[in-house]
């Protein structure tokens, strides 16, 4: 989208292909996980976000290769499309190591499908405990195991830990939410390893005040329907949210070149693909060495200044003007939520925590949001929540209860229902 | 609800059983089917809703039947529910006039999850319009087709309407969404026919000056995959969307007696069963007699004054006070919203059009919003809405693009993409 912005009004005819039909705002996604906002809030239609450019159009489709020789995306209804130019910005999935059956018993966050499964798998598992007599069952559904201590991971421990400790405290007659567990493990030696040490700590700290158990060193050995094996500990659980592991797989195989680490491209200092000077790749797809063996994190910002990099790269191409240099990354800062009045961020040399880290990461996240509305909705919702602890978005919906993976209650004849 | 609320605090011990979590405002729902709003906009969870009466407690589940003998609740999970009294509240659904087929063949609008239906099926019409070269499949697609003229027929098609002729109208390069045509039929002589026969013509003509297609007295004779036939001429669409006939089914069936119309119970006075003075059926699922031939009608107001109702005599029953007198409907009046600006209203003998019924629609339904964020949020998005056109909520999600009982596009090999 960066890319196309950058080549409206110019020469080039430029076609934005992609397989859904909204833009989303990526670090709110937990936020719609874990019933604090909508779908709608963070995302926006791709045809709005491109109005104004009679150069720009939009294609909904899903690509299915690159036919190199011919230069023309594949689609996968069997069209294909022409280009000059190719600007691969597919993002990245998650990825498990090689273990792909234990894809079937986790969730991941990557879309809004994957969000509102979050969201219906931890309401469905309090609805599922208040219905059942069996304990073991119950602490085995109100706990929650999440893999991968990044800032996915911790924003996740911490929404949800207060999901339970706070907004539905006081809902059920028969369970106590207070009684949830939420476990956090990372197999590397910290918490947000591309922070500094220091936040860290705090964010260990902050979380297991809030009640997260964060297991730092733990691998995990093993996943099923009902549980996780966290080093030689299994823990029963009623949900495991992955965090782990992504990787950009398939545009490297479309050009069937090797890509370097976890499938992504690895390109040249003008983000263009080695041997192919019209491709370019940019986001969590490409591989850019930012000198020695350090590469550019998977991070938004980064995606974003590579695609107004490479837009303005192309329309000086096609202008015959003369090109920028070499693409720079400009880190202005990163940034993590913990929970209500908690995050962790550093900007340059500046690291903050508390209250005012998340009273900054509020408003640059509310700045950041595409449009108006978006704004003034979301800032209802939270403040909203701020002061009420309530989640105007705790819907179950879907037909989830029919899921096949989760077991069935314990003996139905002993239910508490008839108990009375 | 409604019932569950006049009981609280009192010595009865209340639950409340649903298939879903949530509490639906119903009126605004097609905006959800239209994109203007978000589920979480107008739905609430039922267990927020409930709070603050000890004696009141939520379950998610869903009934299966009744055992009158034992005074049981039978739930889908094997559980019983024993009770003293039964209140039924259980709705209707849609009905087809024994039209079995055409269910698959259409779009209804009773659930969140059957708005969201919709959504994606108008929102993915546009897309595959758009990369459709077959000028007459590109007709078909953007042909919609409402099947009854009652309010939520009415308001879809005014909505449909708008949201092609106004918010998409600039968002495509190759088709023209206001070539899109909206097709209203009634099998009856008139539109709203619950409404003073003034108010009919009116909407006939507001829809008319919106672009509507408004055919009176015209019955489906066929639905299938790909178009309806009215009366004797075959339109091809791109969807249906019945909003016709409903019926009460299954609550008569459980009590093992025969429903009067639409399988909806016939109550006495009080509201409750003949022959069962502990069981109580309330709202679509009831029958009731308001004098003469007369009944009254399935609309939100008479099921929640009967709830209440039926919660204050069983809480004077209970206590031993004396019990109120037969139940009595106090019409308060009803609307329908038909576009932007315009709706009818009918309050005793005023009857509103145009831009101040509308008015007084807006401001009556957020009133009737249940919590003080929703209204906020709403409030926004109206604002919003009528100052640039624009919806919110603009978003296809979930995997309809599998939908099976759609037919493929026209040959890939001639396909649009390919055509530049």
């Amino acid at each position: 989208m960066a890319a196309a912005r950058a080549l409206r009004g110019n020469a080039a005819e430029v076609t934005l292909i992609d397989q859904t039909n909204h833009h989303l705002f990526q670090p709110l996604l937990y936020q719609v996980a874990t019933a604090a906002l909508s779908p709608s809030d963070i995302a926006t239609a791709t045809r709005v976000l491109m109005r104004g450019g009679s150069n720009l159009s939009v294609l909904m489709a899903e690509v299915t290769g690159v036919d190199i020789r011919a230069r023309s995306v594949l689609l996968r209804d069997g069209h294909r499309l022409p280009y000059d130019y190719l600007v691969l910005a597919t993002g990245s999935a998650s990825s498990f190591f090689g273990q792909d059956n234990w894809r079937e018993h986790t969730l991941v966050l990557k879309t809004i499908e994957d969000a509102l499964a979050i969201r219906a798998r931890l309401l469905e598992a309090f609805e599922r405990a208040e219905q059942s007599t069996d304990d073991a069952e119950i602490r085995r559904l109100l706990t929650f195991a999440i893999v991968g201590g990044g800032p996915t991971g911790v924003e996740l421990a911490g929404t949800i830990s207060e999901l339970a400790r706070a907004t539905l405290a006081r809902d059920f007659s028969r369970i106590d939410p207070r009684d949830t567990r939420v476990v956090l493990c990372e197999a590397g030696g910290r918490l947000l390893s591309g922070f500094d040490p220091a936040l860290s700590t705090y964010a260990t700290e902050a979380l297991t005040s809030m009640g997260v158990e964060v297991r730092i060193g733990t691998a995990v050995e093993a996943i099923d329907p009902t549980g996780v094996v966290l080093g030689s500990e299994r823990i029963d659980t009623g949900a495991v949210l992955w965090c782990a592991g992504t990787e950009a797989r398939p545009a490297a195989e479309w050009l069937g070149i090797d890509g370097v680490r976890n499938g992504a491209v690895t390109v040249r200092s003008d983000c263009s693909v080695p041997g192919h000077p019209n491709i370019f790749a940019i986001g969590d797809v490409a591989s850019f060495e930012a000198g020695g063996d350090e590469r550019l994190p998977a991070l938004a910002p980064v995606a974003k200044q590579q695609g107004t990099y490479v837009g303005k790269l192309l329309a000086a191409r096609i202008a015959g003007r003369r090109e920028p240099g070499a693409f720079r990354y400009r880190d202005y800062g990163t940034m993590a939520v913990i929970g209500r009045s908690r995050a962790a961020a550093q900007f340059g040399r500046l690291r903050l925590t508390g209250f005012l880290a998340w009273l900054v990461w509020s408003l640059i996240h509310l700045m950041l949001l595409v449009d108006f509305r978006s704004r003034l909705v979301v800032y209802v919702n939270w403040a909203w929540a701020w002061f009420t602890y309530g989640r105007g978005a705790r819907l179950l919906t879907g037909s989830t209860t029919s899921d096949a993976r989760q077991p069935p209650l314990s003996d139905p004849e002993s239910g508490r229902p008839d108990d009375k």
